[in-house]
């Protein structure tokens, strides 16, 4: 397939990351693909004894072993225990299709969304019949929070940390707006998959959102950091009083996810917390710097998000349009995303953008970087 | 949790599952729990290789090896090859969410649907906002094909090897329904999650779809066979001009599947055309005939699904409500499925029998069906 720039202009950031898949400059998707470290290469070793724990393990134990093992590793020290209170699911993605058809099935209406942010969540809410209102991110992150909420929604959507540009919602003003939620009666829903890579997330989400007496949602995903062939889950965690039908509509899906993923889910977050986690901090920086390094004295050429710790970095073209600057990377079996898409509302905001993901070997991001750089030098 | 009756009647099949996924007497869900065979065992030994074999060749290559593998085994040796042809999902009721939100999105309408059939896919189906038409099996098996594609419908959905009923559709009778949905330009649906139970399901569906010149979509699902811990993926294959948006949805939902687990089902594939289906076959019968044999002298019970091969079997319990008869089984922590929920028209046809999950190893088995003719000879 060698899609044209208008049709490129039409599909999804997930079309566009899927011709890369068979690349070996793939720095599109935000899968994990770096290599495994020495300790989680013993994991692997270990799979057919967790296939056989798994086995001989209740499902049960297994699914709040893992669910605890994920969350205490990010700081994430309560959560709902109840019956179907965190919903495990195949993916993020999953949970967040359950999610909008839950709120269409409870009545439909609009939904106050981040803007920008990655644009399977705008597609998979309105797929499903919800209207969408573009909440920016500086009126999210500063400013009055009524702002945040606008009157009517029924719904308000923050990605946090956000993709691509890494903003994290601090504690205080997660408070705030789960405050200007309670007193709207409006359900507030985080996306957090990136959280496990920014320690400024590492707060307990769950009690603030509890403490403020709003109706939560908050989708956690277990893929974006380790390089696990994609063997991940989603978690789908609401407060009792959420008044959406997730159970309902999680069980016309799936009767539960791999045991086998559970336990090793339970292991890999393990390793995480023994060292495993400041390890890969350590090596997401790295990346950074090296793209940094690598395009520093590009004319024209900036990062616009610079305190960000996810492991996707935006580099901004100056004035050349990024599809341009996509085509010809592609010239060369180099994959990274154009940003038009991930700005659902508008996206001539993001046509001067690539997003390039960081969690890849550095000799193969090194050799990426240095072909962008050559094409925005036109060497 | 201890559901009353009157809570179990509003309960799916799928949550009154997951009340026996702890017990070591569930006999509930379809999943294939039995032991692994040797052949098997040395597979999940393989996992660290298989691991490593997956990340390092590219994801094409191990998708359309796993297509090829699996659907071979069954005789279906033709499948579309165009890009998005056969779609890879985490399941085959992820691929049931796709298929009927595209439906939803081009459209909506009628679907004409068997009856009686596993409850998610009628409510995904009307969850997605489609309404639906029940199509009783003698109806889609016999007599004028006409009358199984009701006019005005916008796709006619068959379970075939139904659950929980075993009913195939055999080749001609396909032939015959293809013929109908084309002259009537209906969608013709397949979910044939169960056929490799079945050698008479093993021909070449998609041939005779394609023959037909109908719109067509087949869901398959690696996930019934094999105790793989729930590793598994399902499938959603279509017709080049279905004029449905299924590779679309499939993108707001995944950008691929592990792909470490198609290495898995290649395996797992090649190991059952090699001998390992024939003695599925071999286990599932001898179950079969276990159930049977131990029920074969209580008064008033019969086994309605004669030639049934799937991994499932029914027992009609003449005059006795199969709520109480799961009530009492549960007492003695084993679990069965009450029949009422798979007559998603018309509950109250099937409260009197139950559904018995038989890819389960023989022990377990044996001890739940023992359990079962006490409470119904009432000991």
């Amino acid at each position: 397939m060698s899609p044209s720039t208008p049709l490129l202009r039409e599909a999804n950031l997930t079309e566009i990351e899927s011709l890369a898949l068979s690349s070996e400059l793939n720095m599109a998707d935000g899968h994990a693909r770096q290599e495994l470290t020495e300790a989680q290469r013993s994991i692997v070793d270990e799979f057919p004894d967790l296939f056989h724990k798994a086995a001989a393990q209740p499902v049960d134990d297994l699914e709040r072993e893992a669910h605890r093992a994920f969350l205490h590793m990010m700081g994430q020290h309560t959560f709902p225990t109840r019956a179907g209170g965190v919903l495990t699911c195949y993916s993020s993605s999953v949970a967040m299709e359950i999610l909008a058809r839950s709120l269409a099935t409870a009545g439909g209406g609009s939904v106050a969304l981040v803007h920008p942010t990655f644009d399977n969540i705008p597609d998979l809410l309105r797929g499903n019949g919800l209207r969408l209102l573009p909440v920016e991110e500086d009126v999210l992150h500063h400013g009055p929070v009524a702002a945040a909420v606008p009157d009517g929604v029924r719904c308000l959507f923050v990605t946090t940390p956000n993709n691509p540009t890494g903003r994290v919602l601090t504690e205080d003003r997660l408070a705030g707006l789960a405050a200007e939620c309670a007193a709207k009666d409006v359900v507030l829903a985080l996306d957090t998959s990136f959280r496990g890579f920014d320690t400024r997330s590492h707060y307990d989400h769950y009690a603030v959102l509890r403490d403020s007496g709003c109706r939560w949602v908050v989708i956690e995903d277990t893929g974006k950091l380790w390089a696990t062939q994609d063997l991940k889950v989603g978690l789908l965690a609401s407060s009792e009083d959420v008044g959406l039908p997730l159970a309902k509509i999680h069980s016309d899906i799936l009767l539960g996810v791999s045991p086998f993923i559970l336990v090793m889910v339970t292991r890999f977050a393990e390793d995480a917390r023994a060292g495993g986690l400041a390890d890969l901090h350590r090596f997401i920086a790295a990346n950074r710097s090296l793209v940094r390094a690598t395009l520093h004295d590009v004319p024209g050429l900036t990062f616009p998000d610079d305190g960000a710790r996810v492991s996707v970095e935006r580099v901004d073209l100056g004035d050349r349009p990024c599809l341009d600057v996509w085509t010809r990377l592609r010239q060369g079996g180099v994959y990274m995303l154009p940003c038009s898409q991930f700005h659902w509302a508008e996206p001539a905001r993001g046509d001067r953008s690539l997003r390039i993901a960081l969690a890849r070997t550095p000799g193969a991001l090194d050799a990426a970087v240095r072909s962008l750089r050559a094409v925005l030098l036109d060497e």
